[in-house]
């Protein structure tokens, strides 16, 4: 891996429930010696990607941070537009929903409203989603181009659990069926017990910027609420799609 | 510059009035061939902190920025308690009110309500303020330990316009002023008509985390205004220091 591709894998070893690690922890994980890994961290503090809590020596995610993704979000109002929508969304389904934006490859969760049940599905800011494991991803899959789709299958694809699909012909079924419905539909593919319901957000030039899901606990759910939820999903979508691309 | 160094530099390039650059541009001004630059690029681009759009090959931020900050937001939520105070103090004075967030020795501009007259200081989110030349950089000074100011006073102060102070005597008097009244004023220090009031925001541990400032077109304020901005400056900034460490 280059130097840059070491040092930003640094910065993705932090969650939201791991928010401040210590060098010796960094090292370990990034499988770099320790000299190698505080000089990395040394220059990504320079420029406030870093930061170390003053007393205790442990690194965290820095300021800098906060304002590249302030300029990027001024740029591209994704998740200021999208939020209410999906607060909306998780308001009438009674569910936890989350929002997703297309990067590199995978899906990045950059939003979440929790359901207010006690039994819900919990999903973290800054998760990255595989798109074969998850019903966002396989409503991605089936709102993009064919040649993109044929470039995915062509790679291993990954188990989660028992129920994730591995096989590029149970996944191309399911992608032709989000196809045709509007949005895709996933029982612990990814997670065991949760069962999600995906839809995509198309940009400007029509092609898929992200998506949506409605997750809710797999007892919770029949036939019927899938499809209200789907048809739920799919408004909130198009809603999302029309605000970015000036309609509504 | 380290090549991790040069790597941030060419993400720091992009700001709110030039959100895509192209590949010349960029190694340009970063002061890189292209063929480095483009490496960098590529580098950034695989873990997500760049992309590039797909029709221009321009560059920009990425959405894997907006996925690190999501994390960080969450644990250190500064911007989304403060945002709510910084509106109502920009209702209140009517005018422009920013946010900024201290950081490797100078304040990021994180949050901005602007002013609804038509006669108003226009600040922008992500701006890097220099400490000796802005309200907010007196006032964090202010509220910042002796040896801090005295190291800060050390290195050559830049001037910004022909009111900037540049000698640490000046600059000395102006922060012991601010020290005993709770804020700063300054005139013009950093861009020409414009007037700031600052006041410092603490964390848990008393020292200042960032600042607010009330910025105003200077023909608007009198010392009576000055007064009244100060106090309401003071007020909001102790409310959301309460709300940090959970006070309030």
């Amino acid at each position: 891996m280059s130097t840059v591709g070491k040092a930003v894998s640094l910065l993705e070893l932090f969650t939201l429930h791991e928010p401040e690690i210590g060098l010796s922890e960094l090292a370990r994980r990034a499988g770099l010696d320790k000299a190698t890994a505080r000089r990395l961290l040394m220059a990504l503090a320079a420029h406030r990607l870093i930061e170390q809590e003053p007393r205790s020596r442990r690194y965290r995610l820095g300021a800098g941070l906060s304002r590249l993704a302030r300029i990027r979000d001024a740029h591209f109002p994704f998740v200021r537009l999208a939020a209410p929508v999906i607060r909306e969304l998780s308001l009438e389904t009674g569910e936890t929903v989350h929002l997703s934006e297309f990067s590199a490859g995978a899906l990045l969760t950059l939003h979440v409203e929790l359901s207010a049940k006690a039994n819900r599905v919990n999903v973290d800011v800054g998760q990255v989603l595989p798109l074969h494991g998850t019903a966002s991803g396989i409503a991605f899959l089936a709102a993009s181009r064919l040649e993109a789709v044929g470039a995915y299958l062509e790679k291993p694809l990954q188990a989660f659990t028992s129920f994730t699909m591995t096989q590029p012909d149970d996944l191309v079924k399911a992608i032709a069926l989000a196809a045709s419905r509007g949005y895709s539909r996933s029982a612990q593919g990814y997670e065991e017990g949760v069962h999600s319901i995906g839809a995509a957000i198309l940009g400007t030039d029509g092609q898929p910027i992200g998506t949506l899901a409605v997750a809710s606990p797999v007892s919770r759910v029949d036939d019927a609420t899938a499809a209200g939820q789907g048809e739920a999903a799919v408004r909130a979508a198009r809603l999302i799609s029309a605000r970015l691309t000036g309609e509504a």
